[in-house]
């Protein structure tokens, strides 16, 4: 809130308030080891895929900035679009909805596909999120997020003045309706702020945690009993080993769907995603994209047009296959470690991550030695770079020290690589703590 | 701020106070026109330059897609760039400073350049925007803007829970370092909350007015007197017509700087733009990025790497040569409707926009002809779109609905033919108000 005393000296306190986002430190330290010390570093900290873009759509791309009369219909200026995004996009999402949710989808109300009208083009789920979080919640309202969750979600809320209420996932790495119900109950006796929102994300960002269709459902019920406006996170669907996938829309006629075109599709740097929203929400989120963002970037928008040509669809499940692989990779590796206990290995149902706890035995926050320092010797020693799990848990939990997050996502060789090199690095981990606890 | 009697039925009380920006209403409404009664519209409502992006700048696109080892460096994959984005951009941004500013320009403090790490791509002068607000300010904050202005100012921060401030425009059309000082000092003297920003664009949208170098730098002089950060918004620096421009970095070092690729480069839907921070800013400006957006898009960073080769200016140049010939017939016609006495025509010293005041005797408020009725029927009657002045006034100065804006970014052309309708339709408005006065 406004402070008189505050000069404009440095930052507004929301600011000051956010966290940076660990994984890019990471990222960047990477980097710097990679371009001035010649290291070779095995990048399995982002979650971005080895891949670029489905070959149909680069060339949809090529023929945007090529031909007039492309299809912005705007000849080839690749100019402004309407605040929603191109129609024939929005049309393509809205039939990939109804091709992919079959049973119990999105037809549950008497089979009909979503409505052109709520689905938003927006700038990757980052802007999304923006325009979703700024669309339902004032500041000073609370909104919950699991931890182990991910970091954004708590970042943006705070710069947009909102309240974070951090619900911990269950022994499964879940949060399902009963943790949250146990939240909203603890909240209510004690006479705290009510909970006006949830956002989370099945498959999980960093568990790999998936809902299952009914505990998604009760989550959906009850989220509409106790008023919580539910931001279903589905920006991992299309990339699972099993579990079957399930939309909030089945359930929800409240909830506001967030998906992206970087991750199954595999177009990061492109800047595109997508809302779904309930119909009491458009014009105001249409407001508040033209005011916002104004457009999705342009190119990005036409090229997407290739997402669900059969073509590409092979491409991508080629690419599902190889996180597959590597997957294997790294649960088999994580399961060879006898110092970690099965059960502090998360699921890994979705997504390209697996996300681990060192348990109480395998670290030494007395001596500065947990997650972030084993990461960071990993990443300095070895050449590996994971992230460690400060990013993804409450501040306050002390768990963001005793995790880390292990991303697949960048090609089986480095997958490869990575586990072996961390294999050979354990050991020393293991004896410096033992030593650590000894002494 | 949180209202615990709000039910999360529709927006949240923030979502609600955004005005949706009118000329994206007028170009729905143009676009209908067009596809369903096939009318031919004169499209002289949105700021967009009729021109695509210049070769070179398609040409590197199509190069960073079809290339591996492209100028991201990350192999062709167009994924992810620093949050900051490309180096090899930023520095090409900072050297164009060091070769536009001349005189006195960023070299003031001993012939230093902008230094790169102070300079951040953005999504768009959108993204920028969303920045620097929250970098800034916090809920409950005041922020000054110009009526008349840009309305996304307003909304944005409205959006972000600041409180905006309308400063009058003088006699000029200019807001002014006296105009500003001025609306301090009553603030001082009524005890009210006192300003903590300003966000003004020189040339401004939409009035085409300009600050001289020395009125420049008396509004960095004032501001840094009061501790009022000054977000100088430079979208429009490069289309001038004689008048010197000068940037906020040549006399401030607490001002953050805004510009874009969208107009002067003519890349409005590649999403692209720029910020100059001053150093206490930075940091938290990166953690904000990284949240907020991740980056800007990879492909139009790319490509904007061309855009200060010769061969691009050139062809920039031209676009400028274009838009003088039709700031010249638009300001002849409006010149020569005799009932519009001069002063009520702004500037036109920079960008692409005539904005208009009807005065008093060519409006009738209390029959509803104010300039919303007057564009409307313009648009239904004749095909012509201008933007009605309620999108850059303050909602509650009156000027809105007696003032119009022009944009002739469109094309020569469409601006001779939009310009000829517009004088056949004159007559037919004026005798309608003048009978409305009379009964």
């Amino acid at each position: 809130m406004s402070d008189p005393r505050r000069t404009n000296a440095g930052p507004s306190a929301r600011a000051c308030s956010v966290q940076s986002f660990k994984v890019m430190d990471v990222l960047r330290r990477a980097n710097e080891l990679e371009s001035s010390m010649g290291m070779e570093v095995c990048h399995c900290e982002v979650g971005q895929p080895g891949s670029g873009a489905p070959r149909a759509v680069v060339r949809a791309a090529i023929e945007a900035l090529t031909t007039t009369g492309d299809a912005t219909g705007d000849g080839g200026r690749l100019g402004y679009t309407d605040a929603f995004g191109l129609t024939s996009l929005r049309r393509k999402i809205s039939d990939h909805y109804a091709s992919k949710y079959k049973d119990g989808g999105p037809a549950r109300d008497g089979g009909r596909t979503i409505d052109v009208d709520r689905i938003v083009v927006t700038t990757g789920s980052s802007g999304g999120f923006l325009l979703a979080f700024t669309a339902c919640f004032d500041s000073g309202d609370v909104v919950a997020v699991a931890s182990s969750g991910y970091p954004c979600y708590r970042n943006v809320l705070g710069a947009l003045g909102c309240v974070v209420a951090s619900v911990p996932v269950d022994g499964d790495f879940k949060l399902t309706a009963s943790g949250l119900r146990e939240e909203v109950r603890r909240r209510r006796a004690g006479g705290e702020a009510r909970i006006r929102g949830l956002v989370m994300s099945s498959p999980s960002n960093p568990t790999g945690a998936m809902l299952s269709p009914d505990e998604l459902r009760e989550m959906c019920e009850l989220c509409d009993e106790e008023d919580i406006r539910f931001l279903s996170d589905e920006i991992y669907h299309g990339i699972s080993y099993g579990k079957e996938e399930a939309t909030a829309l089945t359930y929800s006629s409240t909830a506001i769907v967030i998906n992206s075109f970087s991750k199954y599709y595999s177009m990061s740097g492109w800047r595109l995603g997508w809302l779904v929203l309930p119909s009491d929400l458009v014009d105001a989120v249409n407001v508040l994209q033209q005011n916002m963002f104004i457009n999705a970037p342009t190119i990005s928008q036409a090229a997407a047009l290739r997402c669900w040509d059969d073509e590409t669809i092979e491409e991508l499940e080629g690419h599902v296959a190889k996180y597959r692989a590597s997957r294997g990779h790294v649960l088999r590796m994580v399961g060879s470690l006898v110092e970690i206990p099965k059960r502090n290995v998360a699921p890994a149902d979705g997504g390209f991550y697996v996300y681990v706890d060192l348990g109480d035995d395998n670290v030494h926050p007395d001596s500065g030695l947990g997650s972030t320092e084993m990461c960071r010797r990993l990443l300095e020693e070895a050449g590996v770079a994971f992230t460690p799990g400060t990013d993804f848990e409450d501040p306050d939990n002390g768990l963001g020290d005793r995790r880390f997050r292990i991303s697949y996502a960048g090609g089986t060789d480095t997958v490869r690589r990575a586990t072996e090199l961390f294999v050979r690095f354990w050991p020393g981990w293991v004896k410096l703590v033992r030593d650590a606890k000894i002494s």
